[in-house]
């Protein structure tokens, strides 16, 4: 298939539908409404539900009730009305159950402001909700990666009957880029719905199953913690991803996701065209973490600067993959301002002072 | 005032009434429920404001709206009522208002049971709610400490007007034992509350007053987060908490709080008693974290064995306090397991094999 | 078709499904759980829409927002839940969409009990919702005209763009009878559906429609209730309905519906073999109400009793079509009790002592 | 007291607290948001409960839960507002505890507009919520009535632990006059409380007591039903107020309540300045509608025009009491129009020729 020029919001929503997405629920809520104004057109043209639910906690509670049948769904807010959500994911993630979960972040805490943000990076990767448990959170970078990874999010929740959340912004949810889609999915029909060992598809000639988040004996909510964890493990075994860019003989390792993800890759070149020896790590994979990848580079560093829109959230992570082996400094903006590759830049030349005289690669 | 028999809710509300709450607003959830049926009945006694809202979600946001009046105000709820409550404790954030929101935690996620936990760690010290910020939380393991840190939270509240949360669980609620209740402190007076400079307590000869958490323009929004998190750093400086028995001359640290710290106490009687050189850190604050301290001891220990009541959340606060000096591990139990002294111990003994011959136990 | 063994709950559901139900949303609330229990099934069967929403004013909104677009579409409940449903009724009715609302009616008032009932004679045809209009009322008396009345009233909502109300009650909804269910009719295609000429169903090639209830001008607002209550004035020449039992040379009219009147069938049969000239009028719309004929057979009789299980309500309408001229009076009974053919033929007796000695048909 | 410049909201709102209003559940709408803005300052002054809840159904709940402890309670809406408030007004009537509701009609049905009508007669009088009962209905036409009809309104809740409505519109809401408010009546005290045989005042020393209105057994909701109708015919026979002007020697007779009631007090003087014989009955009590009082005068005139701002409401009740006798006809305005003294006037004139020659003032 060829590229065409595509918005981040509408790639999204286009992605999902390629992915088979069988049904929707949400609430409007800028900067995302383009998810919803283009799933309640293209959902009913496929003939597929869209239900623009009466609030965010309806909508949830809707994606769970819908994904115990099997159908794949999906729902979509920005930050406010992720909060709303946190009840939900808990119970969703103690049922096993999958779903896709798409958070273009704004400027944060509470109202805020509608500009792009990554205030919620701890609320997707530590305490999306109550008790144990983790999201798979994707964080693209381009409008084509909107595409991939809403894709992947689909098969990675079913793969694992979990939330695989994706947090973008309204800068990636609003460029245009030109972008390729993949071919349409079908959805999952019932004959597939019945084969599911889980779902809810009526117990026509096999016995009822129970899809529960309620365990009331401690030993019985012990054993399905102890599965859900061990799910966790196979998941950071098995699914970390991120982007290397020129860290091969780096000094400055950054780390940075998303929008600003990739602002640092125009910074890392115009650092390096200035001798710079800088690299950048991006993770693709909030959560789980390339941790494993970052402590095997720390000591090939000589300082690991985090760039984030935010007051320092995933530096937090970086830390902990790094366990004291070298410096971790942050640099961050708030308040929904994307930082402009000049700032960063002037960041990275006070930290890491050019190292190669007259180096322009 | 003479010791009397308390049970940890009654005595959360009877010292939330004494430290001068003149509000509640909540929803009944096992384990926390006393809390409620104490004060239905004591704050009218006392001709303040009881009310039952309809939900988690109306609660908060009533506790909100109190709030921004300069009404000293708090709520209940335990795990899946708290994450009901995401939205409205971002907002509250933002807008810098003073409240008080009591975690009794259960065993989660989704409806998990009713029995003890601490699986709420991570949402009560890094994700409450969408955005950048932190609210004060605070960890009693006895009824008398339930005391203390719900008038102190009522205190640290009003000098940073900030969320303060206090996280028990069902253990804590429900146990009954001989504590000290501090005199009552009168509400707050309207002569008071006019004084404050920030509560919208009618603007008879005064500009009007806005409490907002919307700032549309990023630059605006950047500014707020800037002074947030400069309180952040404030609190951070000077509210840190925490309790250290038989810290000097410890191989092996424990770090544990609230019930499990108790338990751990136990656990360090009875291992130094068989002559193996243990120590206990309990924080008491976990936000903010005593991590200084623990860095301070970590090279003085061989060992640290952080125990919690879920997989393992307040473990990446100890790693990235002791910043890889000292081997971190972990034992925990899920699902509303509370571990015996015995279990812990055995750990303890396989860490730590006894280093001082001839100890008499 | 031939006839089959049938509940009323389940005609109902069936019936609807078969007069082209595209989309239902409802509650579940005894005695009218069938109705749900049965489409949740037959709807996804057929491939159509199912949704339970979170409570009866998410179900009527829901039912509002998708009669909009042009969809057959229904919602069922019982007493308190139509209660609920108050405003968006009255929006609906402003909109002018088309909509079946089915109520299974309980005893009331307040939760009361869920034992059959007639206590919401009232709420149907005079004050659904605020404002000035009238839903169109069937009441069935039998499982058969349970379908009849249902697939009536999809045509005649169609018809007057109006809401038409079906009134059962929990002993029409749970008996069994044998019945005949007609063919099934098609859902409306989405080209049909573009031909209506109010509905919302995408403004491709065409100016934009809006359906609203909301009119700020006074003069605008006039004008809307002068066509809705001119629409009503051909309701009323048109559609009333209702059935006769030995009328003619009647000295006592029995005036009954529902359930009631189908047991007046049996009183007047029994009343007959005694020689008392007993007649009975069972309306079957009860908006509009067969006033006019009632106003005729009033000189004709010497007396009305008027048979209802409430308190008294329909017995304003009769009252208001005799206009005095012939004595009116009422027998009820209350709190979900179904009167005997006994008791109601006692009272009978009492009017109209037997005219014809020795008469026995 | 003297008499001072008032607003009917504002009076209305005065009034409440004189009578000794000790708690306010509400949420606005316009035209009745003045109501909530003077008791929002007005109860805090006083040390009493003002509380905007988060809908109109949360209102009505609490209104319902407030009135279950003895306090004397009130809710304020407008027609919107007061059709979501049926199923728990319909609680209320059932489990038999005072509560005060305030109606300020607007234009309806569905969002209508926000001018002055009487469109909700019939769901006020008749179908207020679902099952059989009928709140008392007062209808003020002055500000001074406002006060006074409030004030009544208490001590009839009171004095029949009933639902009391006092039905206005935005005119009479709007309008400025001089009015004397009573003087202050106390607030019950918690002693006061405590003597009322049915209140939840806390089981100290006596058995505990239980307020529902469920009744699951038929012959036990039928009894609680005729306890309610029997207390219904009490209030019918003592509890009927309305005002007549020049009814004497009548030959038409107007009936009109509120705002309209007032504008024909104003047609019936023109039209006597005419020689026309005209007089009128304005209801104040809505329900119990003054039928006797129209079916004595009846007889006495020739001809009989209600004039409504609706579609014609109370003609039916008027009708229903004039039985016949005499001709009854109908002048409205619809949409939020309130009809000019000349177009309701030159309907007199065409009912009603000048009957004595030569008056013409």
């Amino acid at each position: 298939m060829a590229k065409e020029l595509l918005e981040g919001n509408a790639a999204i929503a286009e992605a999902a539908i390629r992915a088979g997405l069988e049904a929707f629920f949400g609430y409007p809520i800028t900067p995302q409404t383009e998810v919803l104004e283009v799933l309640s057109g293209r959902l009913l043209e496929e003939g597929r539900v869209f239900l623009q639910a009466e609030s965010e906690i309806a909508s949830i509670n809707m994606v769970y009730g819908s994904a115990c049948t099997g159908t794949r769904v999906m729902t979509s807010s920005s930050s406010p009305g992720i909060s709303l959500m946190q009840e939900g994911l808990s119970y969703i993630a103690c049922s096993e159950v999958p779903a896709v979960v798409i958070n273009v972040m704004r400027g944060g805490p509470g109202l805020g402001n509608i500009q792009p943000s990554q205030g919620d990076y701890f609320q997707a990767v530590k305490g999306a909700g109550h008790g144990d448990f983790h999201s798979i959170v994707l964080a693209p970078a381009t409008v084509q990666e909107c595409i991939d990874l809403v894709t992947l999010a689909f098969d990675l929740a079913d793969k694992y009957r979990t939330i695989c959340m994706v947090v973008a912004d309204g800068n990636i949810g609003q460029i245009m880029e030109p972008a390729e889609l993949p071919p349409f999915r079908p959805v999952r029909t019932a004959a597939e719905k019945a084969q599911l060992s889980w779902a809810l598809t009526g117990a026509h000639d096999r016995r009822h199953r129970v899809i529960t988040s309620l365990y009331l004996g401690a030993e019985k909510l012990e054993a399905v913690n102890l599965r859900l964890q061990a799910k966790l493990r196979r998941i950071e075994q098995n699914e970390v991803r991120y982007k290397e860019y020129e860290t091969d003989g780096a000094d400055l390792l950054l780390v940075a996701f998303g929008t600003v993800g990739r602002i640092c890759q125009t910074v890392t070149r115009q650092a390096r065209a200035e001798g710079i020896r800088v690299g950048l790590l991006r993770p693709v994979t909030l959560w789980p973490f390339p941790s494993a990848r970052i402590a095997e580079l720390a000591p090939q560093v000589k300082q690991i600067l985090v760039v984030e829109m935010n007051a320092g959230q995933m530096v937090e992570d970086v830390r902990l993959a790094v366990a004291g082996r070298t410096p971790v400094d942050f640099y961050g903006r708030l308040g929904g301002i994307v930082p402009f590759p000049d700032e960063i830049l002037s960041q990275v030349r006070a930290f890491a002072p050019q190292t190669e005289p007259g180096a322009t690669k």
